[in-house]
């Protein structure tokens, strides 16, 4: 038998590299990171992207509150339904505090950057109001791999949609720190892309994002 | 303009399924969820099977040490280091306690998820000495996603590898709570693969992890 470290190192050195991943799948990994306020539409373009991304045979895929809350960044009552104790909970779960928001975006930005080296174009749709939060998303991926889509839609038009109520419950005091209202939004100095999101609709504006993920040469021309 | 509230449900409705990213892919989603002691031969195989699987153009990625311990689970120090605060770092990074490890083991699991929903073989590589935290990922994904891959090598055998002089600094004191010295390893109860590392070369264990996604149709025929 082989002495096991060398084993090791000579198969870390023939791992599958990303661009052999990406080859396979005829498009570049990189990250497509939304930002801008509750119902301002990310989630909204963020999944028409994808879908328009999937029809094209381009490998996606949105990380968003519906699959990041309830896993990865579980609250503390998640956490403790699923057999973690009290103490467990209380340390690792995540609230809307400003440290669980830091914490919050640092994990999604670690697991997007996984999806991107794994040469999928990697979709994240959270309001991420905190401009050294996503900073530091972008300060720890290649340049150019870090897309930063900031979905500019007046505070006004936010409210007037509020799908959820959120805004009527923020305004109510009912919900705090609730970004926009008690909570700062810091909007993004030099996005990649800006969207206009109370002018266009989001079947227009997601095309913006694919005319810009092809023009940079991330995904082939259809 | 369409009301926002609308839009969003509906596309949430015709956001991708699973079932069509495997369609593209040409292949079912799953974790391939290594365990076992230290220098058993976990990452070596699970390098080798992600190599194999990728030269028959299934899509896999390895979440490992390298990957994970720099980024998504990062200690404390390295959380300074990223302009994280002592307070922040201290909450969040993850050292080698039983109560880190289970966090450890709980974020990874949530991101092998992610990667199956996705479409992709999800192979994770490490240690994850308790029972439990194993069979939580494996309860929160649906049956037959979860392959859990036990690498039963001797301890005697991975003490003599000791490719990193782990064994030798936890026989020395020098390391504290190292698994199957001073901390328990917990063998699987039903793994879907035993794997014997002291009698077999990485190579031949390898083909027995594609030969059982082959048999459960999880990638097609050669």
């Amino acid at each position: 038998m082989k002495d096991a470290g060398q084993v090791q190192v000579h198969w870390h050195e023939h791992a599958v590299s990303r661009e052999e991943r990406e080859r396979l799948n005829g498009h570049r990994g990189c990250v497509v990171w939304f930002t801008g306020l509750s119902a301002c539409g990310k989630s909204t373009i963020a999944n028409l992207v994808d879908h328009k991304l999937h029809a094209r045979g381009v490998h996606s895929f949105v990380l968003d509150g519906d699959n990041i809350r309830h896993g990865l960044n579980a609250s503390p009552a998640i956490l403790r339904q699923n057999h973690h104790s009290d103490e467990f909970a209380r340390r690792f779960g995540l609230g809307f505090s400003a440290e669980d928001r830091e914490e919050n975006i640092r994990r999604i930005g670690a697991v997007a950057k996984l999806f991107c080296e794994a040469g999928l174009v990697a979709i994240t749709a959270f309001i991420s109001p905190y401009r050294a939060d996503r900073d530091r998303v972008r300060q720890s991926l290649a340049p150019g791999d870090f897309i930063e889509v900031f979905v500019d839609t007046p505070i006004e038009v936010c409210e007037a949609r509020d799908p959820k109520g959120l805004y009527k419950k923020a305004r109510a005091g009912q919900l705090k720190g609730f970004t926009g209202i008690d909570d700062p939004y810091e909007p993004p100095l030099r996005p990649e892309i800006v969207l206009r999101g109370g002018d266009h609709p989001p079947e227009v504006l997601a095309e913006q994002v694919l005319a810009y993920l092809q023009a940079t040469g991330k995904i082939p021309p259809k």
